[in-house]
């Protein structure tokens, strides 16, 4: 395999912006764009914890760039560019990292967003990556877990727990399915915009812990209605054996938000449901199909 | 121990700035100063690689802050703010936790830096970080790597060698001495300002073969002497016996810049000595006692 800097200049230098300087420096030089403020967040992700050894390298490097774009997403923030760091073990081949940079090649005009900097280097153990992404909104915009307020009716993006199934998929322990293990493998940032929306975020640590975060900062309580769950045809036959599963389980990368009654939807190419409303009170509840609360011993992900 | 969200309130939430929103959302929220560009940079470490594992958690959490810090002053940048990915083996302690946290409350003011977010997660391998330290400067007035113009003098901060001799005597096979040892464990950014600096950057990767980068990206030959190269007291008995370790070895931190002859020096509170200048042709040469040109098999640090 070559050397550290002939990777870097054959497979990653390619994919970045003006910002990075070609990565031929020791830093990336960033000039801000006027009137915007810069949403920045940063996610990790480990081989054996948030994806397998042997996924897809190509895939592994998109989930890693769109977790982190579901976070700007939930925050009504635009790509900018992002900054990687790349952790290989000492078998890791030269057709591995070409397809990894591939990866994020393919997905790079999608959004869009370019490469700004990094670093590479061996570990002694598993693939671990970590990814910081940068993001532009207009001052004052910025969708955050608080402002939610007593009234406002609660949405959410997509489907609900399909990368939870598709991980049970994954585990054999129920049938697998294309588009469960798709959507376990790889989420799909939800951009949109409106200037209506009160708070935001994504869901992927579970959709009643991360619901939990949102009324804990907004200091409201939401309802959430089990009947208005949005789910794939794919989930659908799970509904009730596995609705636990649905609403705890990670992985989701949709976006939970608030809207005022009266506000106009906002556009979207995928869906955006209705699932509750806010309401007094703390914590969020969830409720069965007769109006009563439901209860569960652990609400969502912790990673320790 | 607690959960993750628990301490991350309890040791990382005491760190966060402005822009960390409390460490209560998903991103952060940064509004760039006017007229300022931005200096970005990210770099891993894990154990086994970067560190030891048994080297205490202050100082591990000090080193990674350092290490991107050093990046931030060899580019003239002032520091802002840093994201800090945290992966952490099952076997890892909530005192290993908070001891970590304290290495970084000591340093933060001493920059001065504050924490605006980041993830933590376990790991099923050895404690790995990655941090992204954001700085500021003055539109047009970044340090890059090309520049450098001929005839230029040659200068570096500090002295040279410390950290690789120290690393060798943490593997016993020089004594054991506590400036050496320190220098390795902790590297001591070097924040200074000049207007006259045609190009720097730091020599984390082995003096040789960073002075080769720099010669690249300006287009020009480094001449390194060796009798003006800075070495500490604790180093100085090893010029001869270990002279190729001295500028190839790693872990430096250190400032390698250019200045034309006529500027002032800047000021800075460390040494700066001149140990060579800059001609027409490419590569960096090291030059021994007598002026003859002196080749070692390899200049410097790879990761892979």
């Amino acid at each position: 395999m070559r050397g550290e800097f002939n990777l870097i200049h054959t497979y990653f230098a390619p994919l970045a912006g003006e910002a990075g300087l070609g990565l031929k420096d020791d830093a990336a030089l960033l000039t801000p764009p006027a009137g915007k403020q810069l949403v920045i967040t940063q996610d990790a992700m480990t081989a054996g914890i948030h994806f397998f050894a042997d996924d897809p390298a190509d895939k592994i490097a998109q989930k890693l760039l769109r977790v982190n774009l579901s976070d700007l997403a939930a925050k009504g923030a635009e790509p900018l560019g992002y900054f990687l760091s790349l952790l290989m073990p000492a078998d890791t081949t030269e057709s591995w990292i070409a397809a990894f940079a591939h990866g994020l090649a393919v997905d790079q005009p999608r959004y869009p967003i370019q490469l700004m900097g990094g670093d590479t280097s061996r570990i002694n153990g598993p693939l671990t990556l970590s990814l910081t992404a940068i993001g532009t909104l207009s001052t004052g915009r910025m969708w955050q877990r608080k402002g939610a307020k007593i009234g406002d009716y609660l949405y959410m993006t997509g489907t609900l727990g399909d990368a939870a199934l598709g991980l049970q998929a994954r585990h054999g322990k129920i049938p697998a399915n294309p588009h469960l293990l798709e959507r376990y493998l790889l989420p799909e940032p939800r951009f949109f915009q409106s200037p209506h929306i009160t708070s935001a975020m994504d869901i992927s640590d579970g959709l009643l812990q991360d619901a939990g975060h949102l009324a804990a900062a907004s200091e409201v309580k939401l309802i959430i209605e089990t009947a208005r769950l949005p789910l794939s045809e794919a989930a659908k036959p799970y509904r009730e054996s596995h609705l636990q599963m649905l609403v705890t389980g990670g992985d989701d990368y949709e976006i939970l938000f608030t809207l005022p009654p009266d506000s106009p939807m906002p556009q979207a190419d995928f869906s955006l449901t209705r699932i509750g409303h806010v309401e007094a009170g703390s914590g969020a509840k969830l409720l069965d199909f007769k109006g009563t609360q439901l209860d569960f011993p652990h609400t969502g992900w912790q990673h320790f």
